[in-house]
């Protein structure tokens, strides 16, 4: 870390910047320069002494040179983390999955039915929402537990791993339980508790991007998971919130190449949330794999206009069928693949 | 809610319209322009099946004309809801209030000082965090149970009423124990569970917009509060996200007039957060007055270089001290109060 | 135009803005609902007078369902537009071309031999600017009319079309003098007297959006150019400004299907500007091909290093070589095509 | 400038960065870590290599530590610069002035009657438009020459300065001739041949921060100006583009404080613009006087719903005329003046 003491420092501004570096325990290092003084903080994760140097009056501005987080970054861990879901399928490999299903979880069958729909059309994940995160208290938060069995029942006739959102601690154990991933909304991204209860189960987990969370905050969340011993974290980009009202939120497929490149974590792209209009769901699916999505979250359901929620970014099936061979060309021409 | 078909929209597109709205129980209202059909949703809540018919291919544009939260409205509740935190103290009245502490509870005897050193000034609540969110898992976590336990003597001792955030369900039991106030935090407005056990619980919640939340979101979340039983509901505005980086967070001071105009609830302001300097605090803080806020939050701290988060926008105990009487002179000048 | 009055309307209220309709020459229609009352204003380009009923103290909301902008619209025309640059290249067709070359022109014998790299590898339009907008007035401003020449002399030798930026009124005309295309950059998509004179001119303008341009906003923009005469308008995304630091700017790929969707006007991508970061500049590159760009244009230095400007997003001409090439093969599998 | 390569470099990369440094006339100095070396570029300036160092491989990251400003820093001119706009009122010193008039000059009547109103109410300096930047093409452009005439008039008639805004060079010409101060609008903050325009006439200019520009940004705009020999500038802040849609643009008023600390130029704002809605002007206004603004600008329309353009936030006679004794009393409170 890099401390920049103000213009006209004296001695004493230099001493009591080294000081309090000896009494973190780190070495000072000083290099005077005409205008400014400049010390150097060395050693590992002076980081999180920012601010207590930013407190003082005599700093003009502290600028980290490390990474704040380590379990999450490209530097501890070399090589790509491919997180297995099921015997077959793991994510950060050559292969590109496509985890699909409707927004909400809302009957039995007809989540057998979507689930078959995906299936054949070539998705690998099942996706389906039982706990809602629903900004008015009076539309429909989900089924609950109930839910959850639900998608259970539809993967395990169609032997498909599922994926559902955990809203709290407790949801955690049960999504855990019933479902091959946990899902970590974008309102929950700094949910620290939540994050850490993730941290403490076995299953993989889905760490979705909140609206105003930047890269860097994304990757301290995941080393909240990845520090309490789960080391299967998939991160998501799920559209930021930005001035432009045309669509629901901003894609930033510009984090796909600067977090692969931080971060040897596989990212999963979710464009139904992203742009969150029907008809251009698929163009910008495309994109993500181009842009070298490891995955893409798209929802399905057989009829949008009676969904529950999120009805307008839901893809009909044929539509859904469609995409996915464009899907696998796109894929195919970045050297990837999609479907089998 | 005013649902406009697309152009060229045929007999058939407005019956599958006014068939869906009457399933939901409601009565359309057609009226035909030279080019667009325009349909009304008649009746209460319509708002919340918005989505339903946006997900409809015909359909062009949907727009509400009623708000989508009830309790927290304006309409709902003509005066000013007036929040009793202890026998002579209320935030929504003539009095502005302001609540001062460090940003979190170090260690008992610093607790005890800093009471001292606001209530003297003039503060009138005693804010400290025991749960901290820190986006690093590495950085100093709060003092948990034990924190709560010394703001509580702190309080107690020099009698002043306090708050502190809870950030899980089982926090807001604690909190709701020791603190005269739950504080739901910036990152939590959209932690729906938690807004539910904030709303069931007794004492006062002040919630905290997000960085990222829309003053309809703030609302919204505010309701999931009120419609648990709760009417004692304070916001706050402490910055929120943009392009900006010259200061930590942009303060949306446009949000005090708009939120007063649209709900009874008092808005309370945190401008140690929302500018993130701590020589630039006190100008902000009397920008804050004069926009109209209920109440303001300054962090203060006998020594801001030592403490373990958010040293660099905490005031200096003389620093407050005089900000207090100025603050006091700018309440005068719009017809409120400050100091006593 | 939907012009909705606020609850309790009197009839009063309803007549005179039926009168202030009819006054501009426009035809009301009245709906009134249980609690509202809303009017339709009916006839063309009605939008124009939004402002004129919003600043009405009886009006709740307006709500717009025509477009503002007519000329660019894609119901004004339906089939795309092909903007022909030279007799063998033209933009919007099945083929998607890359615009390359420096930065800022810097010497003639650098341009040539930057132009002969892009060309060999597959570019067909060489770019390099003469007028260079730098938020410093210290940083180098580019070479001006010089410039000009240069890049003209380069692309007539080797039969490449140019490209280059326009600042003012005044150099719009050299610009349309030495270059195929005038470009309008993204700091002056607002700057309406140097829209109207790109309009009146005869060669095709490439429009850029702005760091905070709405795609309405920028289509306004478009149809400035489009209401002189002149139809051969190229839009231009390129990055906006959010709170992410981590990249130059945003991307904002969601843009590509929206602008195509309500417009007719080719849509060219900018990922040098638009992620800022060299080695990430390929990755995006492919995700705007795949996202249905007709064109890319990309920054293209033999030593970016000693590049005057913009150097950090610079590809060296072996990375553009390749890059080309994995273009090409995005560009087949959405069904265009990139190189020959 | 302070320049930190990456982890493990070399000799030779040590030496390709210094041997830059002394080809552009600097000093270097090194300083070796741990893990990290760290290069000073010493001397006057260095901020304009920045991009030059970036675009190296194996460059990290270059921190500045000067301003790339000059002539605008605090550093360069330690009191407030006061500008004189006619023989008694000069922005910047004690008196805070309130600009108002309506948005655009619409007849000669009309301006008469309205400077006639703001001044009685206690308005300086008179404001009104003469060319508009509309973001429709469609939209009343204002008057242009003819508008000037109006304004000059009107302001000789009641001995009242003027201010009006060029959007061309040869307007920055017109503006000078006919009014006290010429305005550069939000729309054209980096139109730098604009700029320097405005800089090389003699009448003070008013220049407004764009809907995305930041502090650095604006700063280094209002240097464009003053490298020109013109040092009465004035900075503006309007609003700035956020995700926030329930007022037209958010007020930054942190800005304020930041800008007086970095820079000597006044500063004054716009809550017309900055909020957009008429009944919560005045609140705005209140709070821009207690964030420190030198001058504040207000619209002020005798018919609003009339009003040519910007309508929705013009205040009435009366409202104005409440709100400058309103706005005194805040003016008091924080020690500065506004009536006599």
């Amino acid at each position: 870390m890099i401390i920049t003491l103000k213009k006209g420092s004296k001695q004493k501004d230099i001493k009591a910047v080294t000081d309090k570096i000896k009494v973190f325990g780190y070495k000072p290092h000083i290099s005077k320069g005409k205008d400014f003084t400049i010390i150097g903080m060395i050693g590992e994760y002076a980081e999180k002494y920012k601010e207590a140097f930013e407190a003082m009056d005599t700093v003009e501005h502290v600028s980290e040179i490390q990474k704040p987080y380590k379990l999450a970054s490209r530097e501890f861990k070399k090589e790509n983390t491919i997180v297995r879901i099921s015997r077959d399928i793991e994510i950060g490999g050559k292969r590109i999955h496509v985890i699909a299903g409707p927004c909400a979880i809302e009957d039995k069958e007809l989540m057998i039915n979507t689930a078959k729909i995906v299936k054949s059309a070539g998705s690998t994940i099942l996706r389906g929402g039982a706990y809602k995160p629903r900004s008015s208290p009076y539309a429909f938060q989900g089924l609950g537990e109930k839910g959850l069995e639900y998608i259970k029942n539809a993967g395990a006739k169609i032997h498909m791993p599922t994926v559902s959102e955990a809203m709290t601690v407790e949801q955690v154990g049960l999504v855990s339980k019933y479902c091959s991933i946990v899902q970590i909304g974008a309102r929950n991204v700094q949910n620290y508790d939540l994050l850490k209860a993730a941290g403490k189960q076995k299953k993989p987990v889905l760490l979705k991007r909140g609206m105003a969370t930047t890269i860097k905050e994304l990757l301290l969340s995941a080393e909240y998971i990845l520090s309490q011993g789960n080391y299967n974290v998939i991160l998501c980009e799920r559209g930021i919130r930005t001035f432009e009202t045309a669509t629901r939120f901003t894609m930033d497929l510009n984090a796909v190449p600067v977090l692969k490149k931080l971060s040897h974590l596989p990212v999963v792209l979710d464009p139904s949330h992203g742009i969150g209009i029907r008809e251009h769901v698929g163009t910008m699916a495309k994109a993500c794999v181009a842009a070298g999505a490891d995955g893409i979250i798209i929802e399905v359901h057989p009829q949008p206009e009676l969904a529950l929620s999120d009805g307008p970014q839901s893809l009909l099936p044929d539509q859904f069928k469609n995409l996915m061979k464009e899907l696998d060309l796109v894929a195919k021409a970045v050297g990837r693949e999609l479907l089998y």
